[in-house]
């Protein structure tokens, strides 16, 4: 029997993306071999990658503009990978603080070259609870891009509203909530996303481009690592992750199916409506830090009145079937990561649950 | 019906670990979720962790002196994090050339730092039929490492006899022989392969590396660059591809049960015996150009007397159920990966298939 995932990451698959791997894992489509036994330059494979392609274009309406791009090493390369093809000499990159995940790209950043904090949200305790507001933001209209997470997966927070920063390039960190409703790709230079979270399996990034910014990328660093390498060759410059690009297009397919990314972004709603509503009528229970115009619709983090309180609901929900609830280990507390393969039901079960628990221990 | 797969990467995986893969797709060891939904640090997949390096360790025999890495982005990323770790301005490192991956390599460390041609086995025509010997060496014994590519799928030569380099640490490519046969791992300060030959999907690399080297490594790079991060952390620094592990797992698990590497040799070399032989006896009409004591055992490269034969035989090849023959684009000719996971059995069939065609056309 299938469990209901809450993990943060890897996260759940849609069942019908896993069911149809499972259908074709030792035959795909009658060639007599799995997909990764496929050549990256065949026929086979390469009818996969350009469905991946489109379907990543249709469903986020992608402009002729840019350019999707599959890249490995996570969202932890891109931190450093970003500042190696864009950081000139005497130039510097602005970055937007929101939680862990930012602080390390800002790190990796200033080892490559100049990087500098444009806004932050962290409190004297070195935690978030919100996301920077526009007024906080000190912008250097010389900067070679702007970066910022969309999603904190740690704190749970999130953008709602994008920053306007000018005519400066806007790059996006979207691992922990790519896709979860439309986006207007035009207003950034540079997105990408660890697939891991509402995508497929970890071991594959999906980047979405903007193709000029791109070939402005520096031609002196090694060739691999220039986005240029991988745009121009579409992705295929060496060998990729041929399966889990495979199982993104079975996800892909599948939120296709559903109705695309304005009906998950209603699903995914309804979901957050759903738990934060409960969150909001037991607060005398429950405590929810994140202020809420910054609430994550990704994963939402709660604290129940003790530590040991915590472990008891992790312990319980584990019995009834809900697992990955667990708080970040710097964080504590409890963490529903509610990414698109999580239903509606899924997260009405977490609330009776949640609602039971708190008559029983409030 | 599977098709007998030679093709040279990805390539076919054996069966029995793909079947592994499909039984517990949905739901591994009972746990309600799939591998690949599992977190990168719930015990479920740290014993799949373990597992793998506990298969890899024991099969090849790693001395403690070593430890096993899981990176990402393929031999190609190697060729630049390998220099970006270890150059340090001033300092230079050795080159033993023997085909494109080689080349390859050398290319992006020139972009990095200082890196010299210690050997070369190239011809005029800029083709390799042969590793360098060691009287043709010119090393540099300050060389911060000597680089040589074990196997080159492309003009299908294979070091026999790894060359001797004094005290200058060894450092081997080895995506495309890997575990073909026993290794003296104690020669080599780093050793990196690509999965997808011998191992399992593309999406993985698995690097066998001297603690003491790692050690030495720059620090001034960015974090997710370092060997030393992923040491420190087994490998868990960041999401590792979890899914790509798993499945090596199940191959490293089957080459445990067929005996080991001992076994896989004894394998390998009835393959290559039987193959090389065939093009031996039949030299009137296939010519194998690799002079015979760099013949490859992973990859065999021959021509028939014209293109047009060499396209025949390809499609004549497909149609009796044996695919991936076609030879790499630069070279033309025939191509065929004896990788582990093809048996004697699949060879005997390609080499009946090829008396039968040298009958007919000959």
């Amino acid at each position: 029997m299938r469990v209901i995932n809450f993990n943060a990451g890897p996260a759940g698959l849609p069942l019908p993306a896993l069911e149809r791997a499972k259908e074709e894992l030792l035959d795909f489509k009658g060639s007599g071999m799995s997909i990764m036994e496929h050549s990256h330059r065949g026929k086979q494979y390469d009818a996969v990658h350009e469905e991946t392609i489109s379907l990543l274009t249709e469903l986020l309406g992608i402009p002729d503009t840019h350019q999707v791009l599959f890249l490995t090493g996570g969202a932890s390369q891109q931190f450093a990978q970003l500042p190696m093809n864009f950081l000139r000499p005497g130039e510097s990159a602005d970055y937007l603080m929101t939680g862990v995940w930012s602080e390390k790209a800002y790190d990796e950043a200033k080892l490559v070259g100049q990087a500098r904090i444009a806004a932050t949200a962290v409190q004297p305790d070195k935690k978030y609870v919100r996301v920077p507001r526009q007024d906080e933001f000190q912008l250097d209209p010389k900067a070679v891009y702007v970066h910022l997470t969309s999603n904190n997966t740690i704190y749970g927070t999130q953008w709602h509203t994008w920053p306007e920063v000018g005519d400066v390039p806007l790059v996006a960190d979207m691992s922990s909530d790519f896709m979860w409703k439309p986006v207007d790709v035009s207003r950034f230079a540079f997105i990408y996303a660890g697939a891991q979270k509402n995508l497929g399996p970890s071991g594959v990034l999906i980047a979405v481009v903007r193709k000029d910014f791109i070939a402005r990328g520096r031609q002196d660093i090694p060739k691999i690592f220039r986005y240029s390498t991988h745009a121009d060759s579409n992705s295929l410059y060496n060998t990729p992750p041929t399966l889990a690009i495979y199982l993104c297009r079975n996800v892909l397919s599948w939120a296709k199916e559903l109705g695309g990314l304005t009906q998950l972004e209603k699903r995914n709603r309804e979901k957050g409506e759903l738990l934060y509503g409960t969150l909001d009528k037991l607060s005398g229970f429950y405590r929810a830090p994140v202020e809420k115009d910054s609430r994550s619709y990704m994963n939402a983090v709660f604290y129940l009145p003790t530590p040991e309180l915590d472990d008891a609901f992790v312990a319980a929900a584990t019995r009834s079937g809900m697992v990955g609830l667990k708080g970040y280990r710097s964080a504590g507390g409890i963490r529903a990561s509610l990414y698109n393969a999580v239903s509606p039901d899924d997260v009405r079960t977490l609330v009776s649950f949640m609602e039971e628990f708190a008559r029983k221990n409030g």
